[in-house]
């Protein structure tokens, strides 16, 4: 900045504005720092919004991390709530500032200006959609009047429109509520950064809550309840026709990034519609700045431009444009877009790119799925994990990892995330040391497996069948062989598989046939690589079914409703 | 190997042992592969071992992973117990096989030999120590020696010499079976991979629980009980004269790698006293390899030759010598140490150099100390970490880690330990990009904190105060500001401190000396930080308490014992 007390704005302040302002004061007590806020608060915890409504979150207050005041007493920061800027003037370097509560209008001069506006719900034009006992999820005051509508209206049945991380975890909270809960959602499957059979252990968790769950079957309308349909809200009306009454109705249809303010100053956007930026988060005005789920970020492993709006990279981008505003240089190289959600008994997590990502980037990608237990299975408590690893079969970089589990989940795919953010390639997961105890891991480490396993397909030692050839396979050329024991056998089985158990098939191997290719399964696909490894030793022509058993019966599911 | 059908001899059924005989197979068929275990069982959970005793792993079953019979029949391996290799004849490539059971002795030639012999427990020769009712963990029979020993003698009282990893999970243990326990220890704190403050933690935990914890009080003899002294076992007489009866000793005093057969054969031994290997984990034999407890490795911090004797690199080995072993070229870079152990509600861990380990290899270091929440601090239930991060603050590079806590230890270690092996430097750590929901991370992970406060340093934006300066600080120049609120000083202060909250600082300045250098601290660092720099701006010589009234007062308790 030219000016020895420069004077910073920013647009915002919860997660990338508040992380902002105060990293700027902890890098320069000179610069006056003023932040507005539209709403009646600033910093408050957005991702804790749903558990309160569910009352795992008991006290409102502990959503309000910061208040105006604290901020003035900690970093001598003029944060005014209430307060939405409704124009940039770039000429002039002036933003005009309407105060919503006195109703009036001012503007104020900036040396540098922070765009942090964050994502608005969309509302898609439904017919109906704005009929009241509808909400959205976005605010404080949003949670206040879902809570006081459930207990004005003693509402009893709840529709959830969009089955992403809000939808689910608005769901759940509102099941702990004691309401009956239905999730709708247009798309084939839940949780959109998960791949078909990935998102299937989801919903069979919500259904075997008891949740409700509506897939390809997107809202038609919003409909008033007719005589004897008992609704407090809506009737929500489905493309199949169904009617499902509602006392309560959340819109959790996704969200896109407040661009406004940006467009009718004339910011250049990108091809997702968010602002765009440069890494060092500055705008296509020198003079400007943007942080957060407003923003397009480049995807650190497909290298598209993308919307993430996600908690962690807006307050690390916060502090970058804190420095930045202030003459530093420092860099935001991008995203991989990490993130997790609980829903239920369950933990559903993803980093880097899904299969989806990389089919539409055109790029090469080999898949292997894991089901290793939580920690040593020799110890009490350990449940399965199921991993899908992606990784460029040539150059062996990871390229993107899915984890779905009751236990452990959090902890494999925040290593998973290291281990992309270093460029690791899969044979380098197969070395990481990582720490044993018999109640937190195993020797070998499901992320060590996971490695092993893309390795011995680098290498030549299997090669795979994902869950998706099964249906498939050609019988004239082609047999299932499971190898897992009898009991498994019985309690669910592949339609058309030869049986014969691994501890029985080097003296059974001659029932096989030598003319075919065989895909060998067991549970997990563990078994069944031993199994390959002493088949293709033998002469035959095998194929590893990758995640085996648990994966095609979890990839059925996902067939049925896609 | 240039026989079409190469003989592998393996000595050692467990961890490393077992790992490579069955990885031996899956790579060739058409290897004939033996396995001498001199112990009754093979490929055993040796880490279950102490959970057996306090019954948390129930069944005594669940220990024994697998059979001769069942690795016979999956793949095709000979496997030998109560068979020791007594010999090496290196210039016939035969060993020397003693069957344990039927008194003989015989013959095997190799085409490759792994050795994979562990480590044993240690047996210093204190007088007494060989008495009845003194136990090692090192094998399925110790265990059930130790239960049968217990109910037989209903034992009321134990004690545990040695508070390494195996003894303070068999006190934890033995408490739970309803023992009184006492450890003993000679060094001035438990859990040696641990700097002192973050083992206080641990002390503090034992001694919350009923664990009556003796430190710097080596034991002096296992004497006969006197009369009135009712000890099933032995009195336990320590170093200061105190006597501990004891109705079961355990010997937990470490342990030292089992060199005899490679030493008698010649091979050489590193300076630490394992077995010398390379990376390809050869011996100095070109016919004999080595894996596991049994042999130095290389430090990957420090550089150093080093004996870690844990699971998990010891199975990775066991990989990586059977690929060789049939004439490939894998690679054992060395180990990071990384470990953890669970003590009652706590875990604590490392991965890397601790500090003694970087002053013995004379590497420059700098120390950060952290108490992030475990999760969201909105979120219920989330508990302090503690959080030890050691650094080059020339090049940023990440050189160890320690970590203390009640929940999300195991998931911090393990994403450093990735973070080690991939060379990523603290300004890295501050970009990963972890999953966050509230129930399991924060938007700024504890990860990203420590990079952050690291890389504070490194850029010279706060000097640090480590808790062991506090003791030194010349009241002639410096002063001790707590930036606390009035609960927590109240609560327990540092003596002398000075005493302005935060949000007063601002406008109480004045109150501060503008001659000396001011220490700042909080209740864990991230307040003092704000603090530090306000007051460096302002003028003020400033430094930051790392870890603040937290580490300094785990550092009183470890300078207490010391």
């Amino acid at each position: 900045m030219s000016t020895s007390q420069p004077r910073l704005l920013i647009v915002g302040g919860v997660a990338g504005g508040a992380s902002a302002a105060a990293r700027a004061r902890r890098l320069s007590e000179d610069a006056e720092i003023i932040v507005f806020e539209r709403g009646p608060y600033v910093s408050f915890a957005n991702c804790g919004l749903p558990y309160h409504v569910g009352g795992e979150i008991a006290q409102r207050e502990e959503l309000l991390l910061q208040t105006p005041k604290s901020l003035k007493a900690r970093f001598n920061l003029d944060v005014r709530v209430r307060s939405e800027v409704v124009g940039i003037d770039r000429e002039h370097r002036e933003v005009l500032v309407r105060d919503l509560d006195a109703g009036r209008e001012y503007r104020e001069r900036y040396d540098a200006l922070l765009l942090s506006p964050g994502a608005e719900p969309l509302r898609p034009p439904i017919p109906g959609i704005d009929r009241p006992g509808h909400f959205t999820v976005r605010q404080v005051p949003d949670v206040d009047a879902i809570r006081s509508w459930i207990e004005e209206k003693q509402a009893r049945r709840a529709v959830v429109a969009g089955g992403g991380y809000i939808g689910l975890e608005m769901a759940e909270q509102l099941h702990r509520r004691g309401l009956e809960v239905s999730v709708v959602e247009a798309m084939p499957q839940v949780l959109g950064m998960l791949d078909p059979e990935m998102a299937a252990w989801v919903q069979m968790e919500l259904q075997a809550r008891g949740v409700r769950l509506f897939l390809s079957d997107p809202v038609a309308a919003f409909a008033e309840p007719q005589t004897g349909e008992n609704a407090a809200a809506s009737v929500v009306v489905l493309r199949s026709g169904r009617r499902l009454p509602a006392d309560i109705v959340i819109l959790a249809l996704g969200v896109r990034p407040e661009t406004r303010l940006a467009r009718e100053a004339g910011l250049k956007l990108g091809g997702c519609g968010g602002i765009q930026v440069d890494e060092t988060l500055r705008t296509s005005d020198p003079h400007i700045w943007a942080v957060g789920d407003a923003i397009e970020v480049r995807h650190l492993v497909t290298g598209r431009p993308v919307l993430l709006p996600l908690a962690g990279p807006a307050n690390r981008q916060g502090r970058i444009a804190a420095a930045n505003m202030l003459g530093g240089d420092e860099r935001y190289p991008g995203s991989l877009g990490t993130g997790i959600v609980r829903v239920f008994g369950l933990a559903a997590a993803g980093t880097g790119a899904n299969e989806k990502m990389l089919q539409a980037a055109g790029m090469a990608y080999e898949a292997v799925h894991l089901h290793p237990p939580s920690h040593a299975g020799y110890y009490p408590g350990a449940t399965p994990l199921s991993l899908k690893v992606l990784f460029d079969p040539q150059s062996g970089r990871l390229l993107g990892v899915q984890a779905v589990g009751k236990e452990g989940v959090d902890k494999r795919i925040d290593v998973f995330a290291t281990a992309l953010k270093a460029g690791l390639t899969v044979d380098e997961l197969a070395e990481l040391e990582l720490a044993y105890a018999p109640p937190f891991g195993s020797a070998k480490d499901p992320v060590n497996l996971a490695g092993m396993a893309a390795q011995n397909v680098r290498r030549g030692l299997v090669r795979l069948a994902q869950w998706s050839d099964v249906a498939k396979l050609d019988p004239e050329r082609q047999v299932l062989l499971d190898v897992r024991t009898e009991e498994e056998h019985r309690a669910g089985a592949i339609p058309g598989a030869i049986h014969i158990p691994l501890h029985e098939l080097r003296r059974r191997v001659e029932e096989l046939p030598r003319d075919k290719e065989i895909i060998v399964h067991c549970q997990s696909g563990q078994r069944s690589y031993y199994a390959c490894r002493f088949l293709a030793q033998r002469g035959y022509r095998v194929r590893n079914l990758t995640g085996s058993y648990r994966t095609w019966k979890a990839g059925q599911l996902a067939a049925q409703t896609g």
